[in-house]
């Protein structure tokens, strides 16, 4: 069930329950691990912590909250993202060399600030537009959630000595329930989010589309099929690939999926578990979409639009990958960016970015639905991504 | 309407006149003007002579003449464009380095391939496999016809005393005849080419979509509203823009179409006509995708998807510019690549770019059609790309 | 006076205060201070902790220390600086995105190799070999005691807080005890070190130069004096400066030493201290060889070559500023890299840089010494660098 | 003999001979071959027909010739080089795309300008200074001729059907007389151009400077001496390269002389004569600083210094190849630069370049001299360059 609520006090166990996961997937981290960015497109656990909080204080409390006083003049500056409305913030790539506020600091702004937010539920009315504020922020946070492990990968799994974040927390081993493929009638469907409960705007506005007739699979690509791609050469055949594929991984070196490495003649791959020999069974993990589209290419299908993947989602098993779809994320029927920095959440990325449907064993709990819609730039590889056919 | 026939001496005819065509436009050059590659997206006309021959030697001849003998060994690799199929090519970038063969030797080429084309054409009866790879070289002649005009104007853009490629040739002087809006009905409606007469393979598959309600303007943005757009700072305005737009504009410096200039408070446009005053009520032209979108935003509309130009088309007037959509180039339902060389024309390119529909006052007589897709990068600016708001 | 000694006693006592010196450098740091490399040519604390053990390890207890035990077989790989003689390395820009082993694990990693080095003194004879490598490593230590904090400073220096190092610890306020230049007569001098005591290869080989009569400056560049090179429009005068450096200052939008900002009209400067006001009187610091260059042309003289410096040395007053020369890196007559690792030290860096000679508030106690060769590439700005003029 | 007169007959036979030795090189070259620049650092030979006659313009004509008209006041933007101090010029980077001018308008252009320097000369009495402006002129078309030669190289050479410039005309099949060391005892040497004659600016200010006793080479390294160091695994071997020019030719793939390609086991290389056998006798030409460097080293030798050199100079036999020395390219003692554009010509280049001694198969005629220093940046590899050991 996604996040959603009319009342109080469920406002504040959502909350208070969101806001301690975050922290709790710090838990097994050393004061050191909160610093490095390792690569432009991450951020440092600290800089997440520090981002989800920012987000309540300045889009609610100093909104919504009479006489708050901001815990640091300098972190307005220090941990916006990407929100222009919201005046000058750090250049994204020096996030990771921002040492001071220190880690304890950070977790002191997060006590302030769930404190603020706790009094204020507690003692105020929500209006909607101040619950969806909030909502908004909780779903925010869940995502930076699934950020930081990606990213905390990212650094640990560029470590030469492969350090462990938790034993036998890979979020690699799933495997597949099914293998059949599920057959959709041609037909007028609709799409979008129906307005129960939680949603970004940009799943809004419900809308009709024409499908024809097509079929999807009901399983994900396992390690093995993407063996038996590799083995076939197909990082060498060039007539599989977008050309911006093929020069992308000619150009990086690319040969397997980010995090394998070949030892021996045994595909290992670095998990936040450790460094593991690559299972046959389990589900393929963090592929580009040019990787995704040049495998179906080579098994003679293809992949399903964000439509068709949405129209078949209740058939489907999914929520282990996140699933590279062939729609470029654009907007919907109808779609208006909201005014202010809140309109700066997700129209403004509506160019050459794919969308990714599903969820993954590294989203968070109640996060995900049908009709949630993913996006990254066809070359990342650091999410959990994976392959679900169509033809 | 568009170029397809049956009959041979059609053929020879249609042959005879459009690559008459490519050399006519090649008539107010100089031989140094062959040479030069100014960017890595342009290339020399001495390219585009060339390759559109190798096209017909290599895709033709070498497959269905028999005893044809090739006019030059090195030509296969110095002027294939980006046909992995079909060997090692030169580097894309280096074109404008490659002096020899002269300019003289490329029309011998472009003779010698002539002449074995007519003679085949005469000799031989085509069928409809060979018919169409001789369209298809006619109208892939066609293109590189119009891409020879955008590159050479680039180059002469670029060149401080600014060349006159032709007296009153600027290209970029029409004015709108209508300024009303049209309105479609929301319903199922028909997508793709029919089968007659020539089309490429991303337009093949005719397939329903259901469109909503929708108002598209029958006129495009001429240089007087934009300059409106400028003068409102819609260039310093970040909310107008995608966030990789912006990025875009901030990091090039760019206050205003491609081409123009400001001189004592003045707007000029360098056009193939020599430099001129931009007209206030003649069609804007010049523009990245980024701004056709920031425009839309900022007049409080947005750009019409592919499908909802391809229904109205009909209905509007259109032809002289390159109408950014809002749509981003993916196959069809039912698209397949087909094998060999031919396959990679337009399938390879699905990623990272932006549909254009309409035709520009640089395409060549006979090679629009409503159901035509162009494509380019959100960025590039250099053909003669306009706006067409719908809401 | 400079490290030197034949006596173990006195080896072990250098040793531990060497060695105590840099953790104490270490002191004012939090634990997130550590990880950090902010540019590509800077390295985070713990780095610079790490590598000086590391050569102590690796070039002195592995070779000369039966049955040591290496503290942990990674370390050879993670704290390599350049060494190709001694295999892989992490890449340099990389070192930032290590933050396992743990700080804690570095200092326990220093406590090992310092039981071990001083057990070694403690109960072998030094032959002269022994004792130089040893010598080779406690001045290699105090090389990097400067850089942990020029490293330091451009890390604090780039975080919009401005993070204090230690109250009162600018290192920028001393001030010129002079204002004469010292004339030296032409004739043949001596250059190089006689080898009494420490030295590196690249002072090594006593030889002669013949000089032309000069005079040179008892002071340096102080702030206000560059001051009026800004105001004069310095940076805007290309006729000033290199062509390079031209390109530099206007490529890089640089306009000021590095660390100073103007804020309402005051100049101000970031300093381990915190940020403060530029004083007038105190001695100029962070600026480029191109930037040192053109104001030595805007004021009609020049820099000194670094023989005109040794042998002007006994006479002048030095050691607060790094003073670029006009001589570039190259080697001394009969200069011969050793073989194998120690042979990397300093010969293969003698291209593109430029000899500093002196020392700064910066360097560690008993490290400089007149016939000294520092050299850096003429971009690099985040070393306390000055000027001293010559006619 | 250097050029130098004081009569103006002579001056008069001098300017038409080398103004008529410039076009003779381009007797050979099609339109198409006037025009392309291959590469940042070497420029079209249109661009060095109009840049050599520009300077007589600019900085003659128009200084000294009352009443002249300029020929085209787009010139002098246009064909600028490096001039600040006289405005405004086209970027390095764009030159091979100015398609106008025509190659006829340039030769009118120089047919213009020689008949009003003829003019001049045959009509003016010319004082020293303006003798000396003179001079400079035609020592600078004489540098341009060769550099005209070795970028027509550049791109001839990386055409793949490899033109030939003039039968027999490889420039690169010279072989030594010698085989012997000379050695030169220690002692106060003379540097420097005594005044007789021309000479540049930075050859000025004879001085003295010491040198120790050294042995130099009476020869260049060879093609089959080079080979073994290729054989012998000269680019695989990191110790022997600087760092830069070890990080420059892992980066680059550099594993031979520019030019070198292996076919079928056997050594080519591309001259002005067309593709040919590389020759083991010939002197070795088209590398590197870093390898010529990396050469020495593994011959247990080294590159003697530009004084070294220079004081050797009667004693050699040399001309065939630019050779590099182990001396950084800076000022002399008393080096003052010109004021205005003159200044420009050597002195802002002082930096991150390396000199070289004695000329090449390609320097025109009576141009070189034992006290020219010629210069460039040490990764540079199109000019014809050498080795010469020193010990």
């Amino acid at each position: 069930m996604s996040l959603s609520t009319t009342n109080n006090k469920q406002l504040i166990e959502q909350y208070v329950r969101i806001r301690a996961y975050t922290e709790s997937l710090c838990a097994p981290l050393n004061t050191e691990d909160y610093i490095p960015q390792p690569v432009h497109f991450a951020s440092p656990p600290k800089w997440h912590l520090a981002h989800t909080s920012w987000f309540f204080e300045e889009l609610f409390l100093k909104i919504y909250s009479q006489h708050y006083q901001e815990f640091d003049a300098h972190f307005s500056f220090l941990f916006n993202s990407y929100y222009n409305a919201l005046g000058n913030r750090i250049m994204r790539e020096n996030r990771g060399s921002i040492t001071r506020p220190t880690v304890e600091h950070v977790y002191a702004y997060r006590k302030y600030v769930d404190q603020h937010m706790i009094d204020y539920l507690s003692n105020e009315v929500c209006n909607p537009e101040i619950q969806d504020i909030l909502l908004l922020g909780l779903n925010h946070e869940q995502q930076h959630q699934e950020l930081l492990l990606t990213d905390l990968k990212h650094t640990f799994g560029h470590n030469p000595i492969f350090p462990v974040y938790k034993e036998n927390g890979a979020l690699t081993e799933s495997k597949n329930k099914h293998q059949n493929f599920v057959d959709i009638q041609e037909g007028i469907y609709t799409i979008g989010h129906d307005g129960t409960g939680f949603s970004y705007d940009n799943e809004h506005g419900q809308h009709q589309v024409f499908l024809h007739e097509y079929s999807i699979a009901n399983f994900l690509v396992d390690n093995g099929s993407y063996m038996e791609f590799i083995e076939d050469k197909g990082y060498e055949t060039a007539s599989l690939w977008h050309d911006e594929g093929w020069t992308f991984v000619q150009k990086e070196g690319i040969q397997a999926p980010l995090y394998w490495t070949q030892l021996d003649g045994v595909w290992k791959q670095y998990t936040l578990g450790g460094l593991i020999d690559v299972s046959k069974e389990s589900i393929l993990s963090h592929i580009s979409f040019y990787e995704a589209w040049a495998f179906a290419e080579w098994k003679g299908m293809r992949l399903a639009t964000e439509f068709e993947w949405e129209v078949a989602a209740d058939s489907l098993d999914w929520g282990q990958r996140w699933e590279w779809t062939n729609s470029a994320y654009l907007p919907y029927p109808g779609f208006k960016k909201a005014g202010g920095a809140i309109g700066e959440y997700n129209g403004k990325f509506m160019i050459n970015q794919m969308v990714l449907r599903g969820g993954s064993a590294a989203t968070s709990p109640d996060h995900g639905r049908a009709t949630y819609r993913n996006f990254f730039h066809p070359h990342y590889r650091w999410q959990y991504t994976g392959i679900r056919l169509a033809k």
